[in-house]
């Protein structure tokens, strides 16, 4: 049985079909499939779910909203990216309407329903994007996210979602839901193929692409916010964050508590003050021009919020954002020195009977560690810890979410690979190309007295390596005691070192701060037992110094 | 006769009550400045002028509105930084009502009448300040600029005014006219004191700090875009523009001519679209307040324009700004590979009597070249260029203005002093504390073959040293021929070299894009004959590559 007919026998056992507002034709996608595997990109045979606010070239772009269905001309450039690099899509996948939700249950295509526990929302509002990857209907979804749709459902499905910093992909070929705060973003099974789906959406740049100074991880030891009170959560959900933060103790994380008040009080801006403006500007005049709500598919819910959405003037929106801004800066004085804030990323797990109850109330309620991310210019990534035994209702799925400055995306990949054990050295999606190799052997290795001089400049260790044989390393007069590396090709060994990746700002920083006779230029790098080598920036000493120096045999300080 | 004796003896002579709105005492003015030169601050006896929309502790606050007068309960932070630095308040500038104007002539204090012809404008919004630095009422002063305030009456007064990038410099302590584009200013007449001026009032820093990665200086040889269309100009401005261009290229610039068409649609934005809203937001509640308008001294022009600012929606203002990003986008095309855009400052030099009969219309005009700069997140830069003979009606001032992408202000000064001739070696007010000194001593040097390494990575030259007597130099065998400096107390000289300043960022990819065997580490400098050392970052080269160098007795490559 072929990759595609389990894929497609799965999903017809599943009886799921709120899942998928369009599944193509199995054909299609089966020979799709098969040209991606022989292409073999770096996403090849990987099956891509897409939340259906985004384009894609073929097939109806819905919103949720059979009335306002339209055949884009294109595909989305972030879709356009990862099929590319050889992802396959599948289809398209339900959504709270107009993005506008975060239950999964406001759609005419139907509610949601939790992978897991039917009688469960699935959270929203990309629902069918994070079911799709829970159920394996597809390896990877994309999401979008203004207040939290590319992260409450991940939680509540137990995948991993990565919200990147506003504007630094783009949003092009998306329906916008508060065009100011909307991302695109992806869903995964693991933290390792989430963050390589990014790497290749990434492409796909936007307005506010990362600067040069931006960090490629966390500092050696790094500062995580979790909040002194968990408003929302029960004793068991308590419970289990009070376990994902002994969990970020156990990997080394220092822990500090603070007041998130200002982060709550933010949210409430989204929806209850003139920022809700913006969901009126994306649809509000398709909205006006319905004649006959039934016929055009449209949720009561969500067509009151955005109906009323237009009630508010000019100076009442630029109060808003001033207001905003006044909670942002209480809440970097909250913030001070952590590089992350750690927060649950959903407070509860309704089911679908309590939604339809208060479906205001409820929605409001599952976005209180969400709605103010982007408000605040923050990074997010939601990631499973653990699960939950709910008396008499089954176990649901407890996510937390790291939380970091705008465009600090990497510090929180490698946060979060530290949280999950994953021990990868590869660059996140979130490192720019410019990011520059630097060689070190001495004092500077890892677990040595000046690693820190590294890690708190947002160096990421990248691995040992060992020079060509063409060095010896001298003793220099330094304190603390320091190699120097010198080239010798008359005499000479390989040398053992470590290869830390850094922002050019970084090194710029680094060479600042170094004292003599400590140098840095090109290094020859051998590539393996006979592969080719390289030259990459490293260190080296005066020449005055080396040559007084005491040849040393060993590596490691 | 003391320097206050003669600056209030000029004032008393001029007659131009309408200058300030409020004059301290000479008796005040004369004991600050005795404490002031006595104390010897960078400012040291530096006479102040402060617009009357910025705070200054024991003087009101007007706004140009005697109604809306307020007693501010402390200094604005940046005329707190200029006070503290040593410069001494002569008294508070009149001004167009709420910065609400580019005419100097909506004041209830009087029409601020221009220095040299008084029947024409002064040019405002910051009307006063400018004309106080002209007629040598105050050394330096302090103006706002939205639209243009801050260089349309440089322009017409023959003075330099620096409007840096939105959010770089505090606006607190500022009666706001469109709080999302407001900044403070300096006024001055020559660019030096108006340059040091601004270093002192940017220790108030803003909520949008200089960038790890900004420029330090333009490039070798920057390319100065023009604009293709002169609206508003007549041929004797024109030909003033002309010769500006001349100058420029005399100046070793390169010209490009660009449309200016959607910069010009841009500042129709600022007063015919949503984004006036801002003005209601700033002061439109006072207003509203006012029983009694002849009174409280409203100006009419201004009010009508603040009044009718209310009638637009949250959603006409997203629409605006969505409207503007599109402009921006256009005008950034156009922009291209420019270093900066020169335009001229004003168009044209207009009567009082021009502005009484068609208020709106003439102040129009006046912001054909200014309105678009915030709006387009742009610094800019004012200078005077020579005069223009007005035929039966004197002579006119012609100025100006460089403007460049959002903080690169120090490209700004750099032009702008080559422009003028001035051959200035300090770093601009626009200089980060963390820009690296680097020590170069061959084919780097001004002149050489690699210099553009340099330059085209903002790097400012920064003057010729000298390393201590400790060095020699080698000759390496590279490709330009380069000179190895190595450190080697026994058989040393000397070694003559530049000092080029970048920052980190520039110097990370500096050092990431440098071949083997050169490297950089810390040179020993030679502060003079007899002065002491100092390390700086520097060349130096791979051990090997020096030992087999042959020695070398020239400096220079």
């Amino acid at each position: 049985m072929s990759r595609i007919d389990e894929v497609y026998a799965r999903i017809a056992e599943a009886d799921r079909s709120e899942v998928f507002i369009t599944l193509r034709p199995q054909a299609d996608v089966a020979a799709d499939y098969e040209r991606s595997v022989a292409d073999g990109g770096p996403l090849a045979g990987v099956l891509l779910a897409v939340k259906d606010n985004v384009d894609v070239h073929g097939l109806p772009t819905t919103a949720g909203c059979p009335g306002f269905a339209f055949a884009p001309e294109s595909d989305a450039p972030t879709v356009a990216a990862l099929r590319a690099a050889g992802a396959v899509v599948v289809g398209k996948t339900n959504l709270d309407q107009f993005a506008t939700g975060l239950v999964g249950t406001r759609s005419p295509y139907g509610a949601v329903r939790d992978s897991r526990r039917p009688d469960r929302i699935s959270g929203g509002s990309s629902s069918g994007s994070a079911v799709a990857v829970a159920l394996g209907f597809a390896d990877i979804a994309i999401g979008t996210d203004t207040a939290g749709s590319g992260r409450v459902p991940a939680a509540l499905q137990g995948i991993v979602g990565i919200k990147p910093t506003v504007g630094v992909v783009s949003t092009a070929g998306v329906v916008p839901a508060c065009a100011s705060y909307d991302v695109v973003t992806v869903f995964a099974a693991d933290l390792a193929l989430a963050d390589r789906s990014m790497a290749v959406m990434a492409e796909a740049v936007g307005p506010r692409p990362f600067p040069e100074s931006r960090p490629c991880a966390a500092q050696e030891r790094p500062v995580v916010a979790v909040p002194t009170e968990l408003p929302g959560l029960d004793d068991r959900w308590r419970a289990a964050f009070g376990e994902a933060v002994h969990r970020a103790e156990a990997a080394g994380f220092t822990i500090k508590t603070i007041d998130l008040s200002p982060f709550l009080e933010a949210a409430r801006l989204l929806y209850d003050d003139a920022l809700v403006a913006e969901r009126y500007d994306a649809v509000g005049d398709y909205l006006d021009s319905v004649a006959d709500p039934v016929a055009a598919g449209l949720d009561p819910t969500v067509s009151a919020i955005i109906g009323a959405a237009n009630r508010f003037s000019a100076v009442d929106l630029l109060r808003a954002h001033r207001r905003l801004a006044d909670l942002r800066a209480e809440a970097m004085e909250q913030w001070g020195d952590a590089s992350v804030l750690m927060v649950p990323t959903a407070p509860t797990h309704p089911t679908l009977a309590e939604v339809a109850a208060d479906p205001v109330g409820v929605n409001s309620r599952m976005g209180i560690y969400t709605n103010f991310c982007n408000l605040f210019d923050l990074c997010g990534l939601a990631v499973p810890a653990g699960t939950v035994g709910e008396e008499g209702s089954g176990t649901a799925q407890f996510g937390i979410t790291f939380l970091g400055l705008g465009h600090t995306d990497a510090v929180l990949v490698d946060v979060a690979r530290r949280f999950l054990g994953d021990d990868a050295v590869a660059p996140s999606w979130a490192e720019r190309d410019d990011a520059v190799e630097l060689a070190v052997f001495g004092a500077h290795m890892r677990g040595g007295p000046l690693t820190h001089e590294l890690s708190d400049r947002g160096a990421r260790w990248s691995g040992e390596v060992t020079t060509t044989p063409s060095y010896r390393l001298v003793a220099l007069d330094t304190t603390p005691p320091k190699p120097g590396l010198i080239r010798d090709p008359v005499a000479a060994r390989a040398i053992r070192g470590e290869v830390w990746t850094l922002s050019p700002a970084a090194l710029g920083g680094f060479l600042a701060a170094l004292p003599e006779p400590m140098m840095l230029g090109k290094v020859e790098i051998a590539a393996g037992e006979t592969g080719p080598t390289r030259w990459i920036v490293g260190f080296g000493c005066a020449a005055d110094a080396g040559a007084a120096g005491e040849r040393l045999d060993r590596d490691r300080w």
